[in-house]
């Protein structure tokens, strides 16, 4: 194994992974897409040398030569932190990084923990919750979270051409990969307009459109 | 309402809310408690006064002055960046703020959005899920995230007195009071024991001490 340059353990539909490709191509880094394939209990995520990397076995995770990063948000802050690049992630003011972060943990903290495979297949096996109820739950967390998000956008004159000012931020990173889950489970997303003119402000960049799962090397063809 | 000094928003069982008690107190910050009474869907956290401030109608909410600050990570970060104080909640390189953040996350991402008051409610209300199966939930997803934050203390020479060297960081101000909910559902902590160690030596220091639930003016006498 090289221990030179950065190496992405990712599966093409997770959001968490999701959000560190979209980072990683906003700081222009290159990187290395090693893809986890995640399925039922037998998935790649639990393979042996998968596991030492990642004792929780999900993705993402990022190793930076030798080092390894885990936990999405944390990854896209050390990558802020580490390498300077064009643009920065996170706000110059302990002020603007809190509105950033918390609306990023909106994300990352009350939608996301819901609405993911591990927890989808608990409902489903440990108590037999049928597929039109996951379904249902997986919309009442997103809509919940986007509520609040949608509100906190349209109170603040903070909010910009993205979610803080003209420039991409955490908070972006973090909004669109769930935006792309809330059509996947079918949310109704006419009473998100701010959300929605955010995420299309955001798709239009090459760093969040190559970051999208259909354009990974191991989505299905 | 005065716009001078700390505000917390809190209440006395939540664990979001103790981890900036812990933050806080650490930081050695002055800070009046404003008690919001959770409960089910008829709580204070509903009420339209507190919705302006944190339209999720969650706790904590902090007031700086005139500043909204919103989720508990967040809240965490700001006082550390804004308040030197004696005591800095993240360490001083990206390498070891990762690590930091990363456990902590673990904790705020993977473990604590399952066990919530409001997951639970819509497993009883929603899904019809028995108080057994309930436990039985709540014990599980700790114990998931337990097994890999232990690994991550045992396997990693980082690890001192607290998570992260001699010093507590975010990292112990999230594991605290998630070892406190583990307790309440009982999950058998003995498979744990470096969580175990750290929690107790928290434990011992008067800024944990004093954020504890129990310690609370709004915790039933």
């Amino acid at each position: 194994m090289s221990t030179e340059g950065l190496r992405l353990y990712s599966y093409w539909r997770s959001s968490a992974a999701y959000r560190v490709r979209i980072a990683l191509n906003l700081k222009r880094l290159p990187y290395e897409i090693v893809p986890v394939h995640l399925t039922a209990d037998g998935g790649e995520q639990h393979f042996l040398d998968y596991v030492r990397l990642n004792p929780q076995a999900v993705v993402p995770t990022l190793l930076d030569g030798g080092r390894v990063i885990r936990q999405s948000m944390a990854i896209i802050e050390y990558l802020d932190e580490s390498y300077e690049g064009e643009l920065k992630l996170l706000p110059p003011t302990a002020r603007d990084r809190a509105r950033v972060r918390g609306l990023a943990q909106i994300v990352a903290c009350d939608i996301h923990p819901l609405g993911n495979l591990r927890v989808l297949q608990y409902l489903e096996r440990e108590l037999d919750t049928p597929a039109e109820e996951r379904e249902r739950w997986s919309r009442h967390w997103i809509r919940e979270g986007f509520d609040a998000f949608e509100e906190l956008l349209q109170e603040n004159p903070s909010t910009g051409q993205f979610c803080e000012g003209d420039e991409p931020s955490l908070a972006d990173i973090c909004l669109v990969p769930q935006v792309y889950n809330a059509k996947r489970w079918g949310v109704d997303l006419s009473d998100y307009p701010a959300i929605v003119r955010i995420n299309d402000e955001c798709l239009k960049l090459a760093a969040f459109d190559q970051a999208r799962p259909e354009n990974q090397p191991d989505a299905p063809g």
